[in-house]
């Protein structure tokens, strides 16, 4: 891991620009974050420096201000615990520490997100007179910008969004009002409409550039009058001929070569196949590990984390959205086990990140971001299979956090323009929007119910096993070091792979290929390309390949997801499925075949054929599905998408709901789930259906008691006294009580607002005097000009439950309020805290390390991203801010903010 | 108004039964509601017998307990109110008032639903000690049963439930304990796939039995060899002819009279179609009248209040059930301007709720039986369009309150279930779902566009519009009493529809003819009945015709959504929306085969037909039902479904939204939520987009204050004085609080269970004095034997925000949480309080009579209720609870708990 660089970022840069990155946190992995002087430090920090990164461990005090690990070490829902589960008393330490006193803040207010462009300035004013809020006596506090890895709060943002639209619709009238007011409202459908026609495209880039380079594999295109026509795949190049066989155009390898014995051709091409492959999977893995490591893996994981409502920094920008379509194009073209689609989701919400910044109002609003995010979400999934409707319901079932009316609304308009551009680019040149869409002209018996459920049963079995073997794997990755770093592992397993799929004739194939041959019905294939179509007993053969190269599949794939590699695991679900889909039809058909007497196959009717072996591939690609994934409706939904009728929808309903029961059996959590538990990110899966993990215990057993609170007292503080507080303690935040003695509850800050307030109290304007006294109440003797009132900085009005309330009660309320934190009291004497992350630990019951000194829900899961991070051992260097301070001067770069 | 039989249900039935409604409240609709015994009066009211009714405005203090009026006397949002928003200080009141003291209660411990069959008894034991809650120091404290037309508190239902799961899954082990959690969770799936197939097969039924009884308005079969075949209609008495003309088997009723002359045989048939058209409606009428007022309407409105969280009993009953069924037979027949896709959702809710009264567990929270009805709404609208991902999606849209993921999975599973039930009876023999399901062969061109956003803006403008007059009809109905009550005024307007319908050709079909004629391809059609499909020119008149039979459709529409009958809208807005988008298809053929080279049609090829009307007219439906009902998506799913091609989405999709925005402008609300205000349900919209409605003034502006609270102190009070309390205020719940001077707030308890404490603390087995203390606190020195500790009932963690909150974020609480009540403190002092109802007052702006004495939201839309009951003047029978007592022997008949 490289700290070589750390030195620049915190090398002082506070107050060097008026436009920059509210209160950013310098962290070890901010190598080259030092371009342009966006970004600037806490300077508290820099002055402590064995504080500097959130990674590490701090060591903790000898007492542990965190009760959650005391909890966890006694049984859950251990009933005869009932002894007191109150606190012991309201003994609160206030610490009084030194340390220097210079520092000063660089964040930005977050009220002047609610500049329009034209009348900034003395808006800071006006907000406080057009709300009709006195800062001093109520509200929720005035507010500072995030930081990185932190949790967002949703109220604020929600509401700081409807003081904006007041501001709007009742500070202009007229016509003028009224345009305004149409800008406005229009800017969000500007941004989806522009985020489908850009997903649409770079779909149907990724989709022609990686057909083309995954057919450089075998060989290239000449005219047979010696154009060079090598930008030509194969399909195009041949294009018009019934058979491959026929098409002298395309030229492999061999014949380039000048190879033309069976033997000699055959292994040229193996080795072209193989060195090829290796040749792109390393070119992906490069470009991420150069050049942003955010753009590995599916994203999913990720992204859920982020609708959740969690802050990650250049995860949706501008350079994960180049470094992973064209890693894309590689990766697939490289024969791998891993599609595009999910990656695919990634790139849309990177597009829409793109295309928001050019908006003032919607980046300002993290919340209203998030429903830009679900919206593109939905149009990543439509490009991917050609289902904007499917797509709009795998945001809502998999993704979305927060999902009201109107973002499904949006969201179906995003994923319809995206659908509608991706057929206008049309890159198969078939007018299908995905290469395996297909239609079935025959129906189903009943009798092939049976069988319908047994592929849900197997797409059951793969999917517990499956996310059992790659979790597995993950962690030998994790915990090992065998490999000498991530690019070469990948080499290592594309080699593997490559090696494996040449010779395996359904694995050579490309799996969006492999999938329109397996769906298609025979009638429908011009040429038999796989030897699918054979009649009888002749199959024997065939199904046992295909049972093979599923289990292969298997295993390729589980050491494929989570290389540092652009990878999605949907698609070679699908492919698994399918092929153990299409043995278990082969296998009917078979039977059929052999004994159509039996009186099972009595409703089949005499001269036609009785099986569709494609149906039984379709089912199984969607049991397969629903396994890994554990989504049902949208699943459904993207097959009747894909083939067009109703007539299917039961049998791959019965599969669907078959497979999530086996796979919820086995492995309770959903790859991405597992994935997001893996790398401990900070997400509250606001399922119902986890209701009965939430421990049944009083919230007062789990809370942070006051006596291992961090508080400070309303009264008795001065500037200086802060300072040292903010740089002894690494907590998020700070309840405020009256006194020591009776601690009732006077508001909650935050530690980016507390020293924003110091910093602007001791600026050029106020300069006020260390020894300043700063009080959290009304003091109606002191002098505003020679004290600080900090209470406009505190939220006076934070959420309290009454400390007997239950945990479960606690968990509703973070999850459907999307809190931060909450406060419990009693008769209104402070009793405890429970932050996000302590809900997140609980839930999770795991026990992190670097988690213990940073005492806010914003930030939880750091560990996870560092992890992440730390994965990029190497080159190391985080993605450079280019793209993004193109679009927009004024940003911190192409994060998420 | 009769109340005559008021007296008879509240004839002191106390006690008469152990397995009755948990405290249901008389009201003097409840005529009668005597039979069996199950229904049970409180006594304390039978000895007031002023306050027996809510509808009525009851006098009201000198000053009002209620501070909302005053509010709303001041505009909203008026910023120079500042002045001191907070209570005047902590004086409350007590009141000691003497009632009978020998009343009792019977009401029934909600606990005992955690009674599985076979382990009744001493299960309310067990409940304490299993939970690990000791009800005396914590927790959100016992309940007993819902009022009817009362809130849920959706929290205490999910806790329930989690709680009930914890026994399942902690109480038995092994294969037993296994099979038992089995069958728990089968449970749902069996409702889902009951409600799916019943309401699959009462589709059908609808489908044949109203296309027989309009079809009787013109004839009837008769084989031309005389065997009887009365019970076929036209279609199938005439299946296998391409022209009706053909068929002699179909009698027209002037061939039955031997009218043969053409003027006479029209005016016989004319006779005829209004006298059976006037018969059916008339038949309808009556049947909701004399057996079930809640089968009239589409009962859309209502179903969402429910989904909402609120108690309707009887709403969802068994005779709901079969009237609704019957009277949307007969309603349809009659040739209204209705439609049976509303009321097939309240049908299919009505099937979730038969089949849930077999399962105890499911039954006993309504929660998850809020659950169970937002799938079976799915399956509604699934069998009406043959669509079930429209379905799904409608009930996401529309319907739902609270929609997690598993509830799309079980609506998905229930709404397909349905449809393909209905294609397995096959109704109209054809194998469509619905009759006016359609394939087009044909594209559209770019500059169809314009037309296409122009149905749009019909759309917007006929939603708009009718919603407008409809809601003045209403209000004119409502106001005035010109017709001799609700079965003359269906007969009046049936008249009246018939006498239109008859001559004109386009309405004379039913409906859903009307739009299999209008959306079809012209060859498609054997047979040009409407004269849709003429060349050229000669279409103007048809055009003509078209708008005129549009106008009047929504001039008859507005007058029939409303009167007492089962009448739903969806329909009718399609059959409108056909009419006039027809007839700008018609118009574009005309312009282009006048001026075929005109710049803008130079994408036509010159032999085949460039515009195909029938997209028109399927477009105009799906504008004008977006304009009516402002749904988007599910629109466009649905329209999808209908289709069965991507092809013409994206024209639906712009047209779609043209016609919302256009609609939000005229009329902010949609019809659905325009009757729901028109008939003050309390359904509080949890909808983002009415963010900006929310007056943003501080909570303390609007709440009641503690000075007009009634508040009970935790000591001080004895058994008499409380139910003197109970008696003289209708209050719905009192906070508690320490003394009066700090007001410290302790707990809040609810009427209900506040009086079944006391009765049960003077039964049989304690039977305490009058005399006897009871106290709200840990009270050391008294004697557990001869006082009564009432904390067990009371809500020890109620949810409390500070007094300086914002009334947005109180809000956000409600519609988030599901909350009834909020309080709030200030340092632990009860400030005051906000109900769900004065929510809801405030975001309608409405002061309506009869609410101010009952203070929780439990109450809320009372008035809308009774209003609802009053229009049934004339016979005014409520519904028998005989098919709920057929089904369930225990439950108290047929209503929604």
């Amino acid at each position: 891991m490289s700290s070589s660089s750390s030195s620049q970022s915190a090398s002082g840069q506070a107050e060097a620009s008026s436009s920059r990155v509210p209160n950013r946190q310098p962290t070890i992995e901010d190598d080259s974050d030092n371009e342009e002087g966006l970004l600037a430090s806490d300077p508290l920090e820099h002055t402590l420096p064995e504080q500097l990164s959130f990674k590490r461990k701090q060591k903790a005090a000898a007492s542990s201000p965190f009760s959650i690990p005391r909890f966890l070490s006694s049984p859950l829902g251990n009933n005869s615990n009932r002894s007191s589960p109150l606190p012991r008393g309201p003994q609160s330490r206030l610490h009084q520490l030194r340390t220097n006193p210079n520092a000063s803040d660089s964040t930005e207010l977050i009220l002047n997100y609610l500049d329009t462009p034209g009348n900034a300035g003395d808006q800071l004013q006006d907000t406080k007179d057009a709300t009709g809020l006195d800062w001093y006596v109520e509200g929720p506090g005035r507010r500072v910008g995030y930081d990185d890895l932190t949790a967002i709060d949703w109220i604020f943002e929600y509401a700081k969004e409807r003081q904006r639209l007041r501001y709007l619709y009742t500070g202009a009238s007229g016509v003028i009002g009224y345009l305004k007011q149409l800008a406005d409202a229009s800017q969000i459908w500007l941004i989806l409409v522009a985020t489908g026609i850009l997903s649409g495209g770079i779909a149907a880039f990724i989709d022609v550039a990686s057909d083309w380079l995954a057919d450089l594999k075998t060989g290239y295109c000449k005219n047979v009058d010696g154009d060079g026509k090598f930008y030509l795949n194969r399909g195009f190049c041949c294009w018009g001929y019934t058979e491959y066989s026929q098409c002298h155009d395309w030229h492999p390898w061999s014949h380039a070569l000048g190879v033309t014995s069976a033997g000699g051709s055959y292994i040229i091409e193996y080795i072209f196949f193989v060195v090829f492959s290796v040749l792109f999977a390393a070119c992906a893995s490069l470009l991420v590990r150069e050049f942003s490591p955010y753009a590995k893996h599916s994203g999913i994981a990720e992204i859920k984390t982020v609708l959740g409502g969690f802050i990650i920094r250049r995860f949706l920008g501008g350079w994960t959205l180049v470094v992973k379509t064209l890693g894309l194009c590689l990766a697939v073209a490289s024969g791998l086990w891993l599609g595009k689609e999910g990656p695919l989701v990634h790139v849309a919400c990177c597009s829409a990140n793109l295309f928001m910044k050019l908006f003032k109002d919607v980046n300002g609003n993290e919340a209203r971001k998030r429903e830009v995010f679900s919206a593109a979400a939905a149009a990543g999934i439509s490009v991917a299979f050609g289902a904007p409707i499917g797509g709009v319901l795998f945001s809502l079932e998999q993704l979305s956090y927060y999902f009201p009316d109107k973002t499904m609304w949006q969201s179906f308009v995003c994923a319809m323009v995206a659908a509608v551009t991706l057929q206008a680019f049309n890159p198969f040149r078939t007018g299908k929007l995905v290469l395996y869409q297909v239609n079935y002209h025959s129906g189903w018996h009943d009798f092939e119910l049976g069988p319908f459920a047994f592929l849900g049963l197997l797409g059951g079995l793969y999917g517990g096993l499956f996310i059992k073997l790659n979790m597995r794997v993950a962690e030998w990755r994790r915990d090992r070091n065998y490999l000498k770093g991530p690019v070469t592992e990948v080499m290592i397993v594309t080699f593997v792979t490559a090696l494996m799929n040449y010779p395996i004739k359904f694995m050579r194939a490309q799996a969006s290929e492999l999938l329109y041959l397996v769906f298609a019905e025979c009638v429908d294939l011009s040429e038999d390309t796989l030897g699918l179509c054979k009649a009888g007993k002749a199959n024997t053969g065939v199904i046992t390949l295909l049972i093979i190269s599923s289990l292969l599949g298997i295993l390729l794939a589980s050491f494929t997801f989570g290389l540092q590699i652009p990878a999605g695991i949907i698609l070679p679900s699908m492919a698994i499925g399918a092929l153990y889909g299409r043995s278990v039809g082969l296998s009917i058909e078979v039977i059929q075949g052999a004994w159509p007497s039996l009186f099972v196959f009595g409703s089949c009717e005499p001269d036609i054929p009785c099986v569709t072996p494609g149906t039984y591939a379709i089912i199984g690609a969607a049991s397969a599905l629903a396994g890994a994934t554990r989504m049902t409706v949208s699943i459904v939904v993207i097959m009747f998408e894909l083939t067009g009728a109703l007539t299917y929808v039961l049998p791959i309903m019965i599969a669907v709901m078959i497979s999530k029961w086996v796979g919820d059996a086995i492995s309770p959590k959903g790859i991405y789930e597992s994935w997001i538990h893996f790398n401990a990110y900070p997400f509250l899966d606001n399922r119902d259906d986890n209701g009965s993990s939430i421990p049944d215990v009083p919230a007062a057993q789990v809370m942070t008691r006051i006596e291992d609170l961090i508080v400070i007292t309303a009264t008795g503080n001065t500037i200086q006294s802060l300072r040292e507080l903010l740089a002894r303690h690494r907590y998020r935040g700070f309840p405020v009580i009256d006194n020591t003695k009776d601690a009732i509850l006077l508001g909650y800050i935050s530690r980016t607002e507390l020293a924003f307030a110091l910093s602007s109290a001791q600026n050029a304007t106020r300069n006020l005097d260390d020894a300043t006294e700063a009080y959290f109440s009304h003091q109606p003797l002191s002098d505003p000009a020679s004290s600080l009132d900090l209470r406009p900085w505190m939220d006076q009005t934070p959420i309290t439950l009454n400390a007997k309330a239950s945990f479960q009660l606690t968990v509703s309320m973070f999850q459907k309020l999307g809190l931060r934190y909450v406060l419990f009291t009693e008769k209104g004497s402070l009793r405890g805290l429970l932050t996000k992350k302590d809900v997140w630990f609980v839930l999770n019951g795991q026990e992190d390390a670097g988690y213990e000194d940073d005492d806010d829900g914003v930030g939880v899961g750091r560990s996870g991203f560092s992890r992440l991070r730390e994965e990029n051992e190497g080159g190391g260097s985080e993605e450079r801010g280019l793209l993004g301070g193109d679009v927009d001067g004024e940003d911190d770069g192409d994060g998420i903010r």
